[in-house]
């Protein structure tokens, strides 16, 4: 079984409002089949000196559109917890909105691993690639 | 040559004021000898739900650290940016300030590689442990 | 410009011997476009207890197919080093042929950075998911 | 309970004869406290191109060096699989043994976590680090 996004957005905005409030604006745009993939409008506060979006700024993205993901797999109960991740910095971000693409490779008992690639919107390259692993707790 | 603690907050407040501002709040704490220590002041905002300090927090905290000793190193005029970021997150760390150690492995000419153990404060076991590497563009 | 399986086929065989000797048995299928699929032959050495086949094996495949990949891209004359690897072993290997597919994601001048699929033949989760970054000497 | 190098050798010749065959020859030098050191005896066969030890031989150590550091805790009945692998290559190795230095630094019930340092022998500065996480069967 899998879940909508709808379903999920109603989850994070349930348990996470924090994802939600001041500069963070994510969007969940898709779900389904072990994908996700997540918007974060831009905001000026996200900026660091050069006119780059902060590092953590990409790192807070794939690991939320990776959560999404394992949401969007194992339904809106559950509590996974990152154990790793693992993130390469490819290009300078454009000052535009991100967007990640997660994916699943292995949805185990135990643990979920997988990985993220995150674009500038509109282009083709990606501006960072990570891999995450999360925990997942007993049902 | 090596810089102090004065030097390189100096520098750190007059081009990353955003470090300071807000619920930021890192204090260098100490630099030298390829070493830093930095510590984040608490703030509830940065809990999330079961009352764990977030892990963007951490990996924002392991890479400010990170450049913290590439500055103390070579001092407060280069432009470093982080190629990738490997985190462990091993414990949930407390409802209190974090600390973060870093020690540089290798500082090349073109990369500068090493790892961050970030501790809760007042605890022996460390909560998070990350391999980092800037890329040092030419001088 | 990009280079033919025949022609970085014979670069490797020239230069790296050892790749083609005994247990290893390296196979390019496939180069262009950033991408590189390797083929190893199974072994009996391979094994683990268990009738896994070892890790170090898979890290071996990895990185070979992902060098394979940038001489695909860069031509044959070319002296790249592995700086950084990460890998995430997701499923027990069968006792089969493994496929490796490597993608770069970015061709720096200084760096490529990408990641590689490892495959057991015939099936269709991977076993294996590495991120690897190469540092390019100066031509 | 900790384990002594002589426990944990016995059960390593008993159930992976292939660490102590041909050019592998890895010495467990000390075991304790979630440290493991051990040295591997330099081959002209781990050499590549350029006179350097490979990286899969200093991978396939730094993973032997941390299964012996989690026998060395747990004692010889476990059977503990890596499930990830970050290493960083710093240098380039001396044609010398290599020692490495394994550190537990979360050893949990499902997971242990932790770092190792790879030294050319007689070098102060390691010539690689990996971080890395094993997964621990239920006993």
């Amino acid at each position: 079984m899998e879940y909508s996004v709808r379903e999920v957005t109603g989850f994070l905005q349930t348990h996470f409002p924090q994802a939600y409030e001041g500069k963070k604006e994510f969007h969940v745009e898709a779900v389904g089949a072990r994908k996700a993939r997540v918007r974060q409008s831009f905001s000026g506060s996200q900026l660091r000196p050069g006119g780059t979006i902060s590092g953590p700024t990409m790192m807070g993205l794939a690991d939320f559109t990776f959560y999404v993901a394992i949401l969007g797999a194992l339904g809106p109960v559950m509590l996974a917890v990152t154990t790793n991740l693992s993130i390469n910095f490819l290009r300078k971000p454009l000052p535009a909105d991100l967007i990640a693409e997660a994916e699943i490779l292995k949805l185990g008992k135990r643990l979920a691993v997988g990985h993220v690639h995150v674009f500038s919107d509109g282009q083709a390259e990606p501006v960072a690639h990570a891999s995450l692993t999360f925990s997942i707790p007993p049902q």
